[in-house]
């Protein structure tokens, strides 16, 4: 395949940078793909970008180099110590890739100009490395819920809005979505931040014949959860309750100490569960911050079901992740699949991808094995 | 549909008493279906005999009335205490039809007469209560693991050794299948015991133009194994050990505190885990006998797997259920599905149930997701 | 020994109930008085009350007979229920000696009459029965925090307050630990609620000579958080997060639902932790309402801790509990023992009693096995 | 204090070499003593040689340097990696200390010659280093039970059957206890192995003076137990069944996967639980090798009891330690302890030790609180 740019909003955080890390180890030959489920053999006939096709670049509020957050992944157990002398020097190629980002706060000026600016440096990028396509992926920290307003419905009174000075009508991460889709970009939300999920971005997206796909990356609790649900309702168990608590540490942790940005990820989970059992359940969920935990997360479920003649029964487990591990070759396979849907002329959301989501965009299907037919079956029709 | 008869062997054990407990209280609308498979709307239109159509009987060793069992059962959490005065006399009436089992210490004789004694039970019950058929489920004990003898592979020469006093060349589960064979019933393994897995019992099921499934009812550990596994595959995620421990008391408790008897289950437990996994893995498996939890059991088990670039993660789950609430609805559910299948006119092992079982026979598909659409499909061509 | 008073605040509530079926099941041999801590060998020269000593009454502001409460909990395996006839008449009798308890919402007129009326109530009771004393418990519902008052700190302060018409100073649980002492009766506080832990309360309990108790029963996570943050701390292991999920039903998690009055119970929880490691620890904490529960309680703990070097460790535990079958033998171990310290002569808080309560009045040992030693030591003291 | 040395049988293994790099670090000041019972505020009084004074060496049958165990151990999460560099000089010196063990299989002559070399080993060690005394500290693979023999009950009759060629009537712990005490020193059994725990060995102590201590480290599931067991029974509150399984990867997993040497561990274990609860239970447990996981373990266990009125509860923990992190302060603490008790004239097992074992030599108390206290009252009585 041609020449493939991945662009990633929050380019310098775990998820990212432990992406990007991959990226360098598996093109050099000094790790398998586990974990990347393009890998797998249903895909062995499938035309996608390889490793070596890829020219990584992104936005990001901070400048921390990447190999200093790499250090802090290899002591979190998420790199292994020994590859950080191996790719430093890719790093540091790819540190001179990322620019600012659209902060909300400082950034001076209406939000079309913003956008503007998101858009010029992901074509620059574009033209600078002759790339066939640039898949945009917001990997950034997770956003409150933004505040409805009107013209997020439609195109032309959103693009109204976004020139009144002063007004910041988009959240962080539909900025993205929208700077990436007027760059000609096809865009990946694996955040549970509104990003692309707003009418009138939809909207450009299908006027403009890209794809997109979302959102929220389903790497933990959820992943379990739609694993399992689906066994309840086929073995006709009726589930009672689901109760779930996640202790996580790093930066994701810390954003989502404050309720306000944990809200979007709990409504995200919520949505999951609700549609999957065929009834209501009492499903409280927590998400607590604890930072000496590093880059693990843990979760207990507690599922309380009754079976026949109203038998009282439960199923608890705890999941023990690494998050950026679980979600780095998700970031990976996406940018594949998404280069590979744009190349093949789809737009609009790719619901067949919704086996990579909590909270799957044109898709309602949130059965895991559902979903991952699904991928196989669209995948199958890629095949050239 | 015509009247269906339910033949138990081990008709006065817990899964036996629960499934014809249930089956007393589901016809007399005391419960809902919670648990039975085929209630769920993907059967709406299959048809299969109804609760009324069913008649009960069976073989058993042991004398206990059903009523005596059940009462145990309540205090277990298996049954609900208020059930035991409504279905008092329905038990009663079922006890007159469980006959005198064959038991291998006790008989006399050949095991061909043996076997036409079982099959004249079973004949004559048909006859009593004009049945259109009768279903032969195998819920007795586990036995150990039986000798192989030669003549378990063709037909011909097992009916000579059995007619050979003096000599046992079937373990009782097999003299079981054999006889129901013989009495012209479909056979359902819900036990891992040899049952009608031998060659010689397979090529007679298909020259009498008969149905069987087997073997080795899928209720719990086993159950979210082949619901996880497909995962971790899926997922790309390589699994590197997965640890188990079962501590179950009750009948089947006892019967498997013997190492002996415990082999066939962890047999049957460990070609599923091998199967679903593209790869070997590190496996140890315990079944304890801890008599103080009754009827419930306890299954903990322990995954490490590997991620992107090796990071270590890990799952364990705790499943604490009531094995005979379990397995009964799916005994009702296998009577029915069988019923119809031979009503069908199908022959041989029937693995589109395979999602029923630990250790499918004629199928080599262990993933629940796969199986139950599996199930889905075939009962959607029994469609009248 | 003398007759004996128990006097139950919250008289028709689970755990009272537990605790009355409880006694009368051990008055007629009924059962064993396994978690009756009074009842272990070191105990076996202590002057206590016997079960044969009690008289039971109590106020409640609900009027559901007892008998119908021990059927739901028989239902939900706290009671077993063939105990429910063989008690039937000891309920009723009972039943009787139950009185209107004090309603904030309802209750006309000022405080100081409420508390008249109440103290009335107990002394008709002891007068009744002719009782050498009564030991008044507090096992009413949770209260939100009361909001501080300065009349709290001082008694002619608050009495005066009290007479003010249209003023509700003291929280219900408060005024009963008020009307308790003006009646002349010992005091125990088995909830979180504020009740005698006001200073002017301590001045008139001590004022007339009267023991007390509390606060907050200590019965399942904080139970075993005193076991093990002791191993931790002897061992020289750093605990660096404790995070605890509890998931409860029954009226207790129905009040708690509230975050309002979740706040005492918190609180409580929170100051052992704190009291029973060295130094701060990151604890989210939260307890859920799930309905379907019942009388179970689940508490999860994930302890993550470090060790030589730095090594990083954790600790799990999943505790279900039947709250009122653990409470209710420590309501009747504290009638015996706070009835045997009134006998005894002693005033002001039990702090050797502390073992009992997650937030000990008179004492600031948390930890469970000094606790323990504590006990034993003062019952020692008391044989006469 | 004056120089101690500390030879360690099994000086190349994983709790040896995390002892040292401890020690070297610990003495550099580049760690903090976590872990380290001895500098517990409880221990600030008492006389105990510091890190400085200790001098290490010991026997082994492998020659592996400590530097590249001590490699293994960083990647297994037991060392910081950024330790290696700053001890690596530091484990030279020690490596150079360290003899060829008594290996039962290759050993030519009798044993007593082979104790007399090993004693050689250790006086010379001594002389070498101008130290007080030696303490030897078994942490050596454990051994499967060793078969009785009469010999082993007297020690005139011990030494004779020593010197008879071709007999090994000494397990390797036992040969190693034995040169100890022969070389005067006092000795410390942290395995399950026979070692010193034999009449003839005891007597010899005594007759020489000497004290010693163990046996089997007490690190995790059993830690775990003897801190929650005296809390059901303060509790009354009765215990039916405790099962357990361990998962362990590491040197001792692959030990004990042969179920000879599993036995010594699961005996030594059972002692214990026997001990602590008033009545026997059922309690299975388990011991599986699981080489994935290296130096971690992983235990479960399940704990059922019965409250009041006979409601069923449960307990469940999942241990989740780096074994060698537990055990290798520990190793350390008994070095100053048992130093200093030598330095006292102690002679005889060393019972008020028993918090730091399984298996308490010299000791019936198991529950963990009351060690505590009785290690504290003993310390406090070394204070000058
Ligand atoms: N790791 C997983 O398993 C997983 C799963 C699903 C979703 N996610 C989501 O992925 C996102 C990233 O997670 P993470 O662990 O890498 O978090 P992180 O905090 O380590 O990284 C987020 C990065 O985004 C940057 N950022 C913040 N605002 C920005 C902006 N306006 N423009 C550009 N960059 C911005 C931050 O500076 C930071 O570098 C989160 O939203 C998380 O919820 C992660
Ligand atoms: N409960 C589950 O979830 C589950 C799942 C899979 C398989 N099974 C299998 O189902 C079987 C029944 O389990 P259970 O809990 O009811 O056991 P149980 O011990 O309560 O009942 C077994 C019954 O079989 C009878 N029996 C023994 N030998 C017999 C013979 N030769 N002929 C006729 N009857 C005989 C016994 O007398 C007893 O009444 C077991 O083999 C078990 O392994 C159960
Ligand atoms: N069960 C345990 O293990 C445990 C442990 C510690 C503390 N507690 C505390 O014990 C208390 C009782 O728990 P429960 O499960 O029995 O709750 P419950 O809801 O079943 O019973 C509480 C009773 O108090 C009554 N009540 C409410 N307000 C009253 C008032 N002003 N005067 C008199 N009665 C009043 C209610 O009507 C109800 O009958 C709770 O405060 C709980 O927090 C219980
Ligand atoms: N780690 C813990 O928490 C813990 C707790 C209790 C007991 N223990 C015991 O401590 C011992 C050491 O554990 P480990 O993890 O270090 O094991 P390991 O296998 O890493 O080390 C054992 C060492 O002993 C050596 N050895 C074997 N036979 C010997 C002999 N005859 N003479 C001298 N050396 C010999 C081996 O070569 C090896 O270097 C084991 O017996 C274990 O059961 C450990
Ligand atoms: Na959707
Ligand atoms: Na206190």
């Amino acid at each position: 395949m041609t020449r493939t740019g991945l662009w990633l909003i929050g380019a310098r955080g775990s998820v990212a940078t432990t992406a990007i890390s991959g990226l360098l180890a598996l093109r050099a030959g000094l790790a398998p793909p586990t974990g990347c489920v393009t890998f797998r053999p249903e895909f062995a006939d499938v035309a996608l970008p390889g490793w070596e096709d890829f020219v990584v670049g992104g936005h990001d509020v901070v400048s921390t180099p990447l190999a200093k957050t790499a250090e802090h992944l290899a002591q979190a157990g998420v790199l292994p110590p020994h590859l950080l002398g191996l790719i430093a020097s890719g790093l540091c190629e790819i540190d001179a890739e990322i620019r600012d980002g659209y902060h909300p706060v400082t950034h001076q000026g209406d939000q079309a100009e913003a956008a503007r600016r998101i858009a010029a440096d992901i074509t620059a990028f574009r033209d600078r490395h002759n790339l066939a396509r640039v898949v945009v992926v917001n990997v950034a920290s997770t956003e409150p819920p933004a505040p409805f307003d009107p013209s997020h419905g439609e195109l032309t009174a959103l693009e109204a809005v976004l020139t009144e000075p002063g007004r910041a009508v988009l959240p962080p991460s539909s900025l993205a979505a929208y700077a990436a889709l007027r760059a000609g970009c096809p865009f990946v939300d694996f955040t549970p931040s509104t990003g692309i999920a707003l009418p009138a971005l939809d909207q450009l997206a299908r006027e403009l014949g890209l794809p997109y796909a979302g959102r929220d990356g389903k790497t933990g609790e959820t992943l379990l959860r739609t694993v399992l649900a689906p066994m309840f309702t086929a073995r006709a168990l009726r589930v009672r309750s689901w109760a779930g608590t996640n202790l996580l540490g790093g930066g994701d942790g810390a954003t989502l100490r404050d309720p306000q940005h944990a809200e979007s990820k709990l409504e995200s989970k919520a949505r999951g569960l609700a549609a999957l059992l065929d009834h209501d359940v009492v499903a409280p969920l927590h998400i607590d911050n604890v930072p000496d935990l590093g880059e693990q997360k843990t979760a207990w479920d507690h599922v309380s079901f009754e079976g026949f003649l109203g038998a009282r029964m439960t199923l608890q487990f705890t999941w023990t992740g690494l998050d950026s591990s679980l979600a780095a070759p998700l970031v990976l396979d996406l940018a594949r699949l998404v280069a590979a849907a744009h190349a093949d002329g789809q737009a609009g959301p790719l619901g067949s991808l919704a086996v990579f989501f909590k909270d799957p965009l044109g898709s309602d299907e949130h059965r895991f094995a559902e979903q991952t037919r699904e991928l196989y079956r669209w995948a199958g029709e890629l095949r050239g």
